[in-house]
C-alpha cells in the first residue's frame, strides 16, 4: 500500500510477481482502454436498466453488466490470445516462420468463414489505441512473439483480403500474450477494467435518474390474440 | 412426482406442507400472473441484453433479468405484504376495526407523500387480474384478514382520494398473505414466477436473434471536450 | 389464471400452444425432479453464500445460485439432448436402426474417453425417478425415439462396459426430446425447477440464520512470505 | 493511456476531473487494501463455487462473487460514510465541535445496541493498514473533517466503552469522504478493488482445479421422513 500501484497488485494476484515499471505502465494502458465505451455498450446498458428496476443493490447492477460480458462483447481479446498463443505454438512445431504460419492461418479462418478476432474496425481505418500500445511495449523491450505474429496477420490480411486495422483488443491480446498471461486474461482484465465504467455508470444512474425510467420499446410480432381453450 | 404439480412442490419447499388443491390452484394462478410481462420490462430486457451480449451462459442471461428485480420491479407485492401484516397487527394491537386502521394508514401515507403499494394501476380502472385472484379466494374459503384489509385501504382511498383499483401487486400480496405466506414470499414468487418468461425470451434470443444486435442509443450530455493535461 | 396450471404457462410459454393433459403432467414431474437437491449443491449453496454476506437483495441470492448451473452441475441433460438429437438424426440419415446407432456413439464416447451424459449414477444401480418418468410417458403414449435412443444407449454400454443405469437427467433429456423441446430446454426447465428450490433455501437463511455465518475454511498453498521490494 | 494510471482512470470515471498525484496515490491505497482477503471471504468462495459448477463463463463466477458483496460483507464503509457525513452535517446545523457530535453519535448507537461501522477489529488491537493510510493522506495535506470525525468516534469510544481501534472499513471510509467521494463510494471502490481478486480466485480455479471439486458438508435438521399424501 506504501509504494504500490492498483495496476501492480492486479499483476501480481495473476502472476504472483510484481511488474516492472514498464509492464506495469502497460497493463495500466490496457485497463484505461477497455473501462469505459460508453452508455450504449451492452455491459453499460444492462447495469443501468437493472439499477432502474432494482434500486437496492448496487452489486445487483454492477454483476448485471459483467454478465453482458461474453465472446461477442469484451471477449475478443481472449479469443485472439487463443489464435496468437496457438499459432506461435504451430510456427514451432512446424518449424516455420511467423509470417508463414500467420498467411496459413489467415487462409483458414478466411475459408472457414470466421472472422479473424482483433482485426479490422467498424469505423476506424487505424485504431489509435493500437498505435500506443505497440509503441510502450517495443519502445520498453517487451515486444515479443505476439506483436510480431498479430502483426504478421494483418500483413497477410492485407495481402489476401484488403486493409484491415488491428483493433484494440488484438492489441491487448498481442501485449497481454508478450506479458506472459494466458489467454483467459484477455477477458479477465477486460471484466477488471470495465468494472470501474459500470460502477460510474450505476453511481450516476442512482444519483441522477429516477426508478424504472428506462422502458424499452418492443413490437410483438408473435401470432395474433387467440382462444387457447 | 407421481402425483404432484410443480406448484405443490413450490408450496412443500417454503411452507414445509402439500397445499390443499385449492390453495395450489391460488398459488398457480399467482405464479401465472407474473412470468411475462412483454419484453421491455426490465427484467426481460435485461435477460435479452445479456443473451446479445454473451451467448455462452444461459444462465448468465437468465440471473441478470432476475437482478433486475428489487422494489420498483415485480417488489410491489412484498411492499404491500408488508403493509397489510403491519396494519392487521396494529389494528389487533389498538383493538380497532381493520376499516378504521386502513382509513389511518391511507391518511399517513398520503402525509407522507409515498404511493400506497398495490393501489393504482397506470391504464386500468379495474385491474381484471384482481378479481379473478379474489373470487378464486373467496369461492375456496381461504379469502381471510390480507383480502379485507386491502379492500379496506381500497375503500379509504376511494373516500378520501379518488377510485383507484387494487392492482395484480396488491391482488397477489393480499392472497399469499391468507396463504400463510411472510412478506418476502411476494417477492420471492415473483422470481419463480418470472424465470418461467425470462427462460422463455433467452430461448428466443438465442434462436431467433443475432449476437450483439441490440444496440441502446445514447446521446452524451456531459462536458464538452477537454483537454485532461 | 382460471384453469391454467404454471406448468401450463411454462409450456405455452416455450413453445407456443398449451400442452395436453398428459404433456403437462410430464413437465409437473420433470420440474419437481430438478427443483432441490439439498443444500450442497453448488446451486444452492452458492446462494446460501450471497445470501450470508449481502443481505440486501433476494434478487442477488437467487440470481448467483442460477449462475453455479452450468453443464458441469444441471447441465447433463442439455448434453444428452444434444447427443439423443444427434443420434436421432445419424441414424436417419444412415439409415441405422437407432439400437446400432447407439452402439456406435458409446464406442465412440469411450474412445475419445468422454463420459455419455445421463447415465451413471455415483450411488444408485437404478435411478427410481427414471422409472416414474418413463412409465408416465410410455402410459400417455408419449414415449418416442428420445426414450428409445437413451434406451438403447444403456443396452449397449450394459453390452460393452458394464451395467450403468440411466440416471434423472438422462431420462429428463429422452421426455423433453420426444415433448419436442431443442437441447437448450434441458438446461432452461433445470433452471426454472431450481428457482424454486434456491428461493426456499434463500427464505430459510434470511429468516433462520445470521448474516456472516458462513464460514469456508481455506488452507494457504502458496509461496512462502517474502519481500516483495 | 500514455500518462494515466488505472486509479486516474477510476477517478476520473467516478469525479469527472483527473486527481491530482497525491490524491491519485490515496486512491491507490485503497484499492489495493480491498482486492483479496483470501479465498475464505464470501465473494471470493462464492466465486469459486460457480467456477466449480460452471466452467463456460468467466463472467459468471465473477459477477457472482461481487453479488456476495452488500452491507454485512464489504459494506460498512459505505456505512461508515454515511455515519461521518451526517456527523459532520449535524455539527454544521447545531455548531457543534466535532469532537463533541461524535461523543454523542457513540451514546446514540450504544443506546440503539447498533456497531459503530469502521471500528473494531476481530483479531487486531491496531489495524496497520490504517495508519498506512492516515499517514499518507496527512502527509499530502489531504486529511479533512472525515478523519478529524472518525478519530473524534475513535477517541468518544475510548473514554466510554473500551480502547477499539478504527479497522480499514474506517480508514478507508474516512479517506474517500475527505476526497470528496459520496457514501455509496464505499461499496463500490470495494467492488472494483475485489474484483481484481476474484478474478485471480477464478484463474486459478479454472487453471488448477476440477469442477464440482467442492462439496459442502450440510446436515439436515427439519423435519423426519414423512408420508406426504
Amino acid at each position: 500500500m506504501e509504494r504500490a500501484t492498483f495496476a501492480d497488485m492486479v499483476f501480481l494476484l495473476h502472476q504472483g510477481e510484481l511488474p516492472t515499471p514498464e509492464k506495469r505502465k502497460l497493463l495500466d494502458s490496457i485497463l484505461i482502454s477497455v473501462a469505459d465505451h460508453g452508455s450504449g455498450a451492452p455491459s453499460c446498458a444492462t447495469s443501468r436498466l437493472v439499477a432502474s428496476g432494482n434500486r437496492q443493490s448496487l452489486s445487483a447492477a454492477i454483476a448485471a453488466g459483467v454478465l453482458a460480458i461474453g465472446d461477442e462483447h469484451g471477449g475478443a481479446g481472449s479469443l485472439c490470445m487463443e489464435m496468437i498463443a496457438a499459432g506461435i505454438q504451430r510456427a514451432a512445431k512446424e518449424s516455420l516462420p511467423l509470417e508463414e504460419t500467420a498467411a496459413r492461418v489467415v487462409a483458414e479462418y478466411r475459408e472457414r468463414r470466421v472472422n479473424l478476432p482483433g482485426i479490422g474496425h467498424r469505423w476506424h481505418s487505424v485504431d489509435p489505441r493500437t498505435a500506443v500500445l505497440f509503441d510502450q511495449a517495443r519502445a520498453s523491450g517487451l515486444a515479443g512473439d505476439g506483436i510480431r505474429f498479430i502483426s504478421a496477420i494483418e500483413t497477410a490480411v492485407k495481402e489476401k483480403i484488403k486493409p484491415l486495422p488491428i483493433n484494440v483488443d488484438g492489441a491487448l491480446a498481442a501485449v497481454l500474450h508478450d506479458l506472459g498471461f494466458p489467454p483467459a486474461a484477455g477477458k479477465l482484465f477486460f471484466i477488471i477494467g470495465r468494472v470501474a465504467g459500470l460502477s460510474a455508470e450505476v453511481q450516476e444512474e442512482y444519483q441522477r435518474e429516477k426508478a424504472m425510467r428506462i422502458r424499452i420499446p418492443v413490437v410483438y410480432d408473435g401470432v395474433p390474440p387467440r382462444s387457447l381453450d
